[in-house]
């Protein structure tokens, strides 16, 4: 076998066999094939596509590059669930700690944030001492104890597709269905839990610019979980408007935990009752509108609420934070974006929020940046509303920049009147 | 500028600006952008494409990454003739002389070859004592003193397309038209000739299969060359069948002398003397009907065998082999192919002779493989004739394979009857 007739194949859009696929991915990861042998297959694959079973053989061989987790230790049915990615997406804190408390073991792995999008781990550390990194046992005792555990990606999990979203970065091949479903997909079959709820968003803020690219995705990656033996479901959601009404870290674990003491509703308590029901009927708990009614009970009981909290507590957090939100790190300075005139709110563009958030100090622009925890938004309006003259649309929070002029221009401008 | 956005451009079928051309290759040239972003780059190029002015850029850009020769000590109108290769094309050996001979000076830089098909510089090697590596001074001396003068490339001409070449080499990434008449027609820029006459190959034994392919490289490529301020023209010749009657270094190089002697006609004969007289016609020497006149008379006279002689003398070679061919390198073995049948010959397949001649020692699988300067084939027999059982179809030399068994079987192969 040969990395370029290999490279060929893709090239003429010939179909690669297994054996192909595994020579071209193992000899990646073992160092045999070089760098730019595999960016031109990248490239090959962005402009070309590959086949739904090319796509289920690559994602398979990733998954087997490194380690594949054995959850047989906590004894239950387990849940995964991965968002593609958006602006103010909180949703795995809520989530987790709903089907825990319904029965299903939500042992998580999540990354951190670039870019205008957050990432759970960075969120879960503006929980002063929570720990984020946890050896396997620790983490499957966590889980077994209270349901739920979310810690960084760690261990031998997919190295593979750790070499090659690096070199993918490097090379602008990251806009491949096929890539990005076999990237996904590789980490959360390594994870081997027994069902993966995905939800693909769609939209300014999100990877996905439209429903239609974005059902594509969803589509693909299901059939590669069932093709790989799990219970898979992929949900195609929303995400032109920032979910729910905070961005930034240690103000989204707030708004988790608003919607955990059952104190607000809205989209994002809806979209979180949504995605929560679908892994439980995947789960066998039942139909899905019986999902949804043991979903809004571990709410409105405080049953999620408490798993939270332990879970919260056995990582070395505080758990106080689920009474008391203002232990979380609080912002040296504010400024309130308010209305120069009445009109009726069209659109608020959640990309535009994304960045605002970033310039706040809430994000990263390189991977070695610093966070400020304490930074971000909250959207005081929502698309619909009225607003009047003088009438606060959004508040800025940041430790770090005390000059909100600049920030404030950008940020009023992702909200688009009718 | 960022390397990933003139990547994506690309991969986008954007148009790239003169200022992005020359940041990416000038910077990987210098070895700031790394292999595995070019080699990502020219897959989008093969597989997208580029406009006709970005392949003019690029050439241009190509061509200043070294050194432009400067022909002027010459004194007078140089040209430079390129084929994109084939199998038995030894017309740069004629057309050198049958030019030169009329008072157009061709300084002409070969290569070697690779595979089925020959390189000019292997076949000029098979002459004993010729220097193929001459200095700049040396080779511009032998030009205006004999008007020819054929040398390897040498210098630092186009490092970029040499770094570039190797690249596409190992990426799958050698077939893509704009690369292609990039990497030609840098060199040629770089050359500096006056004119310069392109010969682009199609048929089984040329790069392009097919004629229209041909049509689109020729066309590109002459409008590179005009756009660089060049008198240029590209020509369309066929390839299917192998040029002339003789296969082989020293045996192509017998075949040239036989007909600069006048002792031979037919299609190469004719090739060369439609080649020889477009480029006398850039050169301004009369019209097309004059020029191929004086191709004629060069040869029929006497004085282009007469430069050749004294090229080969200067080069260190023995001119003698103008008059006894005999003292070029014989092969120890010879094997006749006959004919099992009586029948009418349909076609005779360039890249099996080619292959075949390979087998024989005279090529390269790989760079740096021995050649064996005597091996090569003869064909006794051409498209159209009558043979009957017991003729010879080619005759097999070789002074390195004395078993014929296999290779026989290959080369009978090559020959389609009616």
């Amino acid at each position: 076998m040969n990395c370029i007739d290999i490279i060929n194949k893709t090239k003429r859009s010939q179909k690669l066999t297994d054996e192909e696929i595994k020579y071209l991915i193992n000899g990646y990861t073992s160092g045999e094939i070089p760098d730019y042998q595999m960016s031109a297959w990248l490239m090959a694959v962005c402009l070309n596509g590959i086949s739904e079973e090319e796509t289920i053989t690559l994602t398979k061989v990733m998954r087997d590059s490194g380690d594949v987790l054995d959850l047989s230790c906590i004894g239950g049915f387990t849940a995964d669930k991965h968002s593609t990615g958006g602006v103010g997406d909180k949703t795995s804190l809520i989530i987790g700690p709903v089907v825990a408390s319904c029965g299903v073991y939500m042992p998580k792995m999540s990354g951190r944030g670039l870019g205008h999008t957050g990432g759970t781990i960075d969120k879960l550390e503006s929980i002063e001492g929570y720990r984020v990194e946890l050896p396997f046992e620790q983490f499957a005792w966590t889980v077994k104890k209270t349901g739920f555990s979310i810690i960084s990606q760690s261990g031998n999990l997919c190295p593979a597709d750790k070499k090659i979203y690096a070199l993918r970065n490097a090379t602008g091949t990251v806009d491949s269905i096929p890539l990005i479903c076999a990237s996904i997909m590789s980490k959360k079959l390594a994870m081997n839990t027994d069902c993966i709820l995905l939800d693909v968003k769609y939209g300014s803020g999100a990877f996905m610019k439209t429903y239609e690219e974005a059902c594509v995705l969803a589509e693909l990656m299901e059939k590669v979980g069932t093709a790989s033996g799990k219970k898979c479901r992929a949900m195609v959601t929303d995400m032109n408007t920032p979910l729910g009404n905070n961005v930034g870290n240690a103000l989204e674990v707030i708004e988790a935990i608003e919607i955990l003491r059952n104190e607000r509703k809205g989209a994002l308590y809806e979209l979180c009752i949504d995605l929560s029901a679908n892994i439980l009927e995947l789960a066998g708990k039942g139909d899905i509108e019986q999902c949804r009614e043991m979903a809004r009970d571990a709410i409105s009981s405080g049953k999620a609420l408490e798993v939270f909290r332990k879970t919260v507590e056995l990582h070395g957090g505080n758990p106080a934070i689920t009474e008391d939100t203002s232990i979380l790190p609080q912002a040296k300075y504010s400024f309130k974006v308010k209305a120069v005139g009445n009109a009726v709110i069209k659109s608020i563009n959640s990309e535009e929020i994304g960045m605002t958030s970033l310039l706040l100090g809430a994000g990263r622009t390189e991977k070695d940046d610093q966070i400020d925890m304490s930074a971000g938004i909250v959207m005081e309006c929502s698309v619909g509303d009225t607003v009047y003259e003088g009438d606060t649309l959004m508040t800025l929070y940041s430790s770090v920049c005390s000059d909100f002029s600049q920030i404030a221009v950008r940020a009023v401008n992702a909200v688009e009147f009718q």
